[in-house]
């Protein structure tokens, strides 16, 4: 059993490496990962290592490497360690990466099977998943806007259906109740479910339909916030919730719909799941994508009876369309529906966390949010809800979204409260690569971009070099995360805060250059909104001079 | 018309940066550049800028741009001015990237018409084309391996069948009769074909095709080394010489097939060419590649016949297997049958550009590296036949194969030089993206790789954020250079030396750690030879420790 070394005692030779060998090692802790065992951290099967060797010699390079050393990371497996400088990152990692013409899911597996790749989803193989927190921000936000743009700014008497409970899935119900709703969960896994009301993200697990229709219907009515769980095949229950005609506000998805063999179709039992689809890789696929069309038609028909209908992020419309589901795009991604104006300003889930293991430097942190954005009252309002209802998931950790010209003031001020001792130990700060500009992804965060350049991917190759550049800690470039092999190129970076005037630097520089990219990127594809932040907050465009 | 700034005096604040401008405006000097009306450096479309607009935009930022300043560059346009460190790249760039799934010629060429892309093809898009010499030492290495291959040692007494006289295609000629055999060089554009022999590249062109095969089939038998190019259509002049019988002893092809709109079908008149591809691109697409299948059947037939064929690195096989061809795979690409072994001693073509734009300055470089590495004959030979043969084309420029342990040792050399006065002016060192560690490219550098590695891409990647880390000037992420759209993701770097301490720590990392991505990448497709190199020269491997 993994988990992350606490305290302030150095087990590698600096803090930067330290703060990745502790990361790394989060991400596989129990608490955290959905199954380390097979070092899959979230997400289907993103990991965060190749295999067992690959852990080992990434914890034993870690452990040695020098100020002024590079550790390369090849698709989870230890490649190089090379001699740099004090401003670069202390790792490098590419992950799943594939030439367009291969970008496949067949030709992924075939490669993967041979041992040569893996799948390493965003924050897996980038070392900085933080548990469902991670996501739930995100989600609480997108509902949010959702609450005030159909349902005068709250949820309390709506019905939000949806299916996934797994790593990022299980953010949904707790997002829906912190804004007043009612969620209905659909879970195929009973053991996912469980947990999710173990760790308190998910209010109960109904016995079955009846009994979960009966009791999300009641707690609409009287305005109650509540979320409730029924394990079944989304493919069978969100027709049958149609058939019955259940008044639902808004539908949505997070199953893992991004890979086919992790979707499981309608008629396979669980337990034959893993087998089935290991065999027989393109049968299974035939019938999930299948399955898929039929989760979207019924999806189809709440939006033509009037709710609000999205994909959220899983590519459940393009496997329903290869699914045979004509009309799958017919309802939006949830980044051109509801996120896009954050990006526009630099906005997205930036995160850090606690490499002490102490959740008081978490509270502290919380407490120097407020104090730095007094204005900022949806943040106040995230930062105390999450205070009040987030169990910590291994290394204590905190997400909120924050802008240009705001992220770098959060992170010199953490930098200095190692430094004068108010943390008791470094802390990390990095993001999701789902952010403003660090991802290609026609299907999810770049879909519907105003200039057409959805597909355009030289975004998050930039974004990678010049946090590179800039000086974070480690820094990543991926393939498929989110939507899958062939739809999606990404990057990430996590900086460390270690109190020293070099770190504080470095955070300034990165913090600052990298939502910068977000900023520039909606600049380029002629978002007014973009172009105001990049002239009022002083950012860079050239062509705009 | 452009041409680069010469001399010692700076016309940018630094010489980071003024090295970047001149070698920027040096790809698009008139006697370096294909088509420089329309920012074309060579390689069917491969741009320096994206249109004037860019490029006026990057000369005025470069111009400004301070010692920790850099510069992003987004398919030929700048698009970002981020604060970052001394030690990090003046100039970021990605060129001509898709997701996958979008990653084909037809989407490309719809976001190019819109104005959201460009082709960088390898050294076009990032500012280190040289001319013809570029390609020129590769050619000759190429079919010295051939020589030592099939035929003793020399071409001599030997007839080399090919097509294409464009920028890197007219260095076949040369490099045929360099190694004292005979060529036979078809090309569609008279244009193309005088200007090679203005720049002496191709000996004589003929009139006719009569003319031309007993021209060749003389010099063959009189054992002369001599090149005779022949105005005509390939895919009409191979079939023809194969039904006569000409008795060919090697067959290889330089046209720019990775392009379907940029190889001119059978049929089709050189005046309707531009026309006729542009209004329409999918029927010119279907006839070019039937086209395509026929000049491949040709070459499979001199295959059948005994003579050595194989495919030089511009896709032809992939689209004339497309055009309808079967057996199109039946003979290598290059680089497994003569250039891998290279590869694993991180060998590849490494090249430097004089700023002051003296050629004494290229002829001390010269003489530098037969000092440095007494003991090499072949490099010896290359570098006298270079001095001699070779016509500079805009700033003067070497090239030569060096490997890991020898690259670090002529840069820092330099460096010194620049220091000491030696050399009038500072000179960039850089290489092509056909290197060793920088290319994921299935048809051309990865092909039949030893462990079926060919499509990952995390190695170009690792290495563009490697050489970030390590202090190059300016580097690069390329997609579908050489290859064409869809097939190969690769990465670039140019260091400059400019004689200070700073210089000549950058350089020493970044010439140390671009070869040594080579040999990683090669020690973990399992060559038993990288492996040598890693241990005997010192590179840390870690799955090997
Ligand atoms: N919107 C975002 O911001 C965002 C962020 C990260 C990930 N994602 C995407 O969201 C999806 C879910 O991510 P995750 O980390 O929760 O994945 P996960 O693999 O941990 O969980 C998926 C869950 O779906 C369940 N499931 C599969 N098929 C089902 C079916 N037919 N009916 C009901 N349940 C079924 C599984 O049992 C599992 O519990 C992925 O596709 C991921 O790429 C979205
Ligand atoms: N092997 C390598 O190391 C290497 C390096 C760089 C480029 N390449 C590839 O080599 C190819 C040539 O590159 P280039 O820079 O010379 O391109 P280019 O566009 O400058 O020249 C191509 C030439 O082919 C001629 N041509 C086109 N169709 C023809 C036909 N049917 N018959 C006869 N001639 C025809 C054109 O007139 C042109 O002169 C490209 O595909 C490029 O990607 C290979």
């Amino acid at each position: 059993m993994i988990t992350a070394a606490r305290g302030s005692t150095l087990t590698a030779r600096n803090w930067q490496t330290e703060a990745a060998l502790r990361m790394f090692h989060n991400n596989l802790d129990p608490d955290v990962a959905e199954r380390p065992d097979d070092l899959v951290v979230y997400g289907g099967t993103g990991k965060a290592a190749r295999d067992w060797p690959s852990f080992h010699a990434i914890t034993r390079e870690l452990t040695g490497l020098s100020e002024d050393e590079t550790l390369l990371v090849q698709s989870g497996r230890p490649v190089g360690v090379m001699r740099t400088h004090e401003w670069a990152p202390r790792v490098l990692i590419a992950n799943s990466n594939l030439v367009g013409d291969w970008a496949t899911w067949p030709e992924f597996r075939r490669l993967e099977a041979q041992g040569l790749t893996m799948y390493g989803q965003m924050t897996a193989g980038s070392w900085i998943y933080i548990g469902t927190q991670g996501i739930l921000q995100g989600t609480y936000e997108t509902f949010a806007a959702i609450a005030a743009k159909r349902f005068g700014g709250t949820l309390r008497g709506t019905l939000t259906l949806t299916a996934g409970l797994g790593g990022m899935g299980g953010a949904q119900p707790l997002a829906v109740t912190m804004n007043g709703g009612v969620a209905l969960v659909v879970e195929v896994d009973p053991d996912r479910a469980r947990r999710r009301v173990e760790t308190r993200y998910l209010d109960e697990l109904a016995t079955d339909l009846d009994a979960a229709v009966a009791r999300v219907e009641r707690a609409k009515r009287e305005g109650e916030a509540l979320s409730v769980g029924v394990i079944g095949n989304a493919a069978e229950v969100l027709p049958e919730l149609l058939r019955r005609g259940v008044d639902v506000d808004i539908v949505t998805d997070q199953t893992s719909a991004h890979d086919p063999l992790a979707y499981l179709p309608r008629g396979v039992e669980l337990g034959d799941w893993s087998d089935y689809a290991a065999t027989k890789p393109d049968e299974f696929t035939d019938r999930s994508r299948e399955s898929m069309a039929e989760h979207v038609e019924a999806m189809l028909g709440f939006l033509d009876g009037g709710a609000e209908v999205f994909d959220y992020g899983n590519s459940l419309r393009g496997e329903a369309k290869l699914g045979g589901c004509e009309r799958a795009f017919d309802f939006p991604g949830f980044v051109p529906a509801y996120i896009r104006p954050l990006f526009c300003e630099g906005k997205g889930p930036f995160r850090w966390a606690a490499l002490s293991g102490d959740p008081a430097d978490i509270a502290a942190t919380d407490r120097a949010i407020l104090e730095l954005f007094p204005e900022n009252e949806s943040l106040a309002r995230w930062i105390s809800l999450a205070g009040e209802r987030v169990a910590f998931q291994g290394l204590p950790a905190r997400i909120c979204w924050l802008g240009y010209g705001e992220r770098h003031l959060a992170g010199v001020r953490f930098n200095e409260m190692v430094a004068s001792g108010e943390l008791s130990a470094p802390v990390v700060i990095g993001r999701d690569h789902l952010d403003c500009g660090s991802v290609a992804s026609p299907y999810r965060e770049t879909e519907a971009m105003a200039d057409g350049s959805d597909a355009i991917a030289d975004w998050p190759l930039l974004n990678a070099m010049v946090n590179t550049a800039s000086g974070a800690t480690w820094v990543s470039i991926h393939h498929g995360g989110g939507v899958g092999i062939g739809r999606s190129i990404h990057a990430g970076q996590v900086t460390v805060a270690d109190g020293t005037a070099l770190a504080g630097q470095k955070i300034e520089r990165v913090l600052t250059n990298d939502p910068g990219m977000g900023v520039i990127r909606h600049v380029d594809a002629g978002y007014p909104e973009a172009a105001s932040v990049a002239r009022e907050r002083g950012v860079a465009v050239p062509m705009d001079r």
